[in-house]
């Protein structure tokens, strides 16, 4: 059977291209069946394991992907606004190739995230306000410095890093009926739903962001950009606030469908993670399985895979959300 | 160079074909820098993380490979002691073949531990006394059922099993010093000391085992077997009794030196993998860490990589471990 064929920005030779220009850390990453897991969620659960790498996301796959390119053009520098993780990926990869890169982030980000930033010898800039705020940052100070600016999910190579984790998931032998994908700017839901539809088409892709982040959920559910004033959630790396068009026309044509789930259910979610599959997760990571809380009835027998996509928090932060 | 041809049990040939009988799941864990790690350990930290798979621990690797010579011969039982993560990994391979798994274990294992062999179906016998004494009931049972008896350590299947991590560990990129693995019975060990020492011999191959169980590391050291009568440690994996003579012999020829650690570096080698690599690991995988941390001169500037064996935690006890 030919692959589906999906108007989006993607293609699959150049997914499939990118993974030479990724560090091995961040490829081939686990994908495995936790039974515990199920048990307690009343299906099959599968997780696909992006933190267990030197940034502890799924970032650096996009950042080696967008670093080598600059490498090669013979760029010096790079600036980017994060909420957090891409910039740690930035780091990491703009170090290992000589790059000058510059964050930009919130105060407001969780200090993990920036101290980890700043150990990797970033240029950490603090704004106040939250990521949108941070973005206009960025953009401002490539402009001033007329250097390359990163842009999450916009930046195509961004989502295409994302993507290779939807090469994995679907080479492997395990027959998934769902996957479960956080839903931020859209790199990771866009890139690993376009490669699902086009290589697994009866894989259904459901995107999950918070109540309290629903701009994107709002936009795909509109066909049509929709932004927020603020956001209100502790899953600080899917807290955007102004979606890009050209993301959501991708997600309109790769999602299935795109939930929402409360604070608590993250919170539930990521203790689940920790008491059952053994695993670190922050916020973000823990969405899908806060999905499947808020609808086990939706879920009841089927097999789901979810992207645990990062594992930075603030200690005290985890210790306060899991303690029973 | 031809590799170094070492007096031991193991064959490389044997080693590189166990692979084939392994569920991909647990093969080709991530292993990747943890800078975060070490910097607060003045070295460089390379971690093999062995927990990401569906028992939790790299016990996996070589209960693949004995359920799969058991299926291929037509075998329907086998029977093993374990101090839990064994059992675990026994149940999960031997459910897959259909093969009926009986655990001995000592009713002190922790909770989670027997609580997940029984859930994967297993048949759990509980004996009041240590881990030695699980042995012996063990062997008893293989005699009146007439079963195969799975013997850690001993049987050669579970140490080429671990060694297929020594594969892992010698084909990477990275270029270690000094490779730190948890000494229990020696199963891993001597397996990927094996791998190590054949294939780059100038890594330093060091075991740790805590002063609560010193056993075999008192029996390296005085190149003969000496026993105990009893053991004092949290780190329950590796709290064995009384060596395995042929795999003393092993031991001698692949180790380079066998350091003993207090549980109080235990216990802060466990917290530091949580606060600075993300990571829940049981006591037995916190060891290599608390080896740097007894030592750090002998580590400093060196490039350390540790086997994080096993995450297998009663949370109750974990959460008194590492609050601080």
């Amino acid at each position: 059977m030919d692959p589906v064929v999906l108007n989006t920005r993607f293609r699959l030779d150049r997914i499939r291209a990118a993974r030479q220009a990724i560090d091995p850390q961040f490829l081939d990453t686990p994908l495995y069946q936790c039974d515990a897991l199920g048990r307690r969620l009343g299906c099959t659960v599968s997780i696909k394991l992006e933190t267990a790498n030197p940034v502890r996301s799924f970032k650096g796959r996009g950042t080696e992907l967008v670093t080598s390119l600059l490498a090669d053009q013979g760029r010096t520098a790079v600036v980017c606004a994060s909420a957090g993780n891409l910039g740690q990926a930035l780091g990491w990869s703009g170090r290992r190739r000589g790059l000058e890169v510059t964050v930009v982030a919130s105060r407001s980000a969780p200090t993990a995230k920036l101290d980890r930033i700043r150990a990797l010898g970033a240029e950490l800039e603090l704004v106040e306000g939250d990521f949108e705020t941070a973005r206009e940052r960025a953009t401002g100070i490539a402009q001033r410095r007329d250097i390359r600016l990163l842009e999450d999910s916009l930046d195509i190579e961004t989502c295409e890093g994302a993507a290779t984790i939807g090469l994995e998931l679907a080479s492997g032998a395990s027959s998934f009926d769902t996957v479960l994908i956080a839903l931020g700017g859209g790199a990771m839901a866009t890139g690993v739903g376009h490669v699902l539809k086009t290589l697994l088409p009866a894989v259904e892709v459901i995107c999950v962001q918070p109540h309290g982040a629903p701009a994107m959920t709002r936009s795909w559910r509109e066909r049509r950009v929709i932004t927020t004033d603020s956001t209100d959630t502790i899953a600080d790396g899917v807290a955007g606030r102004h979606p890009i068009p050209v993301v959501l026309d991708d997600l309109l044509e790769v999602a299935d469908d795109a939930v929402l789930v409360r604070e608590e259910s993250i919170i539930a979610g990521m203790r689940m993670l920790l008491e059952h599959a053994g695993l670190v997760v922050e916020p973000s990571a823990a969405l899908g399985v806060a999905a499947v809380l808020e609808d086990r009835d939706r879920f009841a027998g089927r097999h789901v895979a979810t992207i645990i996509c990062g594992g930075n928090v603030d200690m005290d932060a985890y210790h306060r959300w899991v303690r029973r």
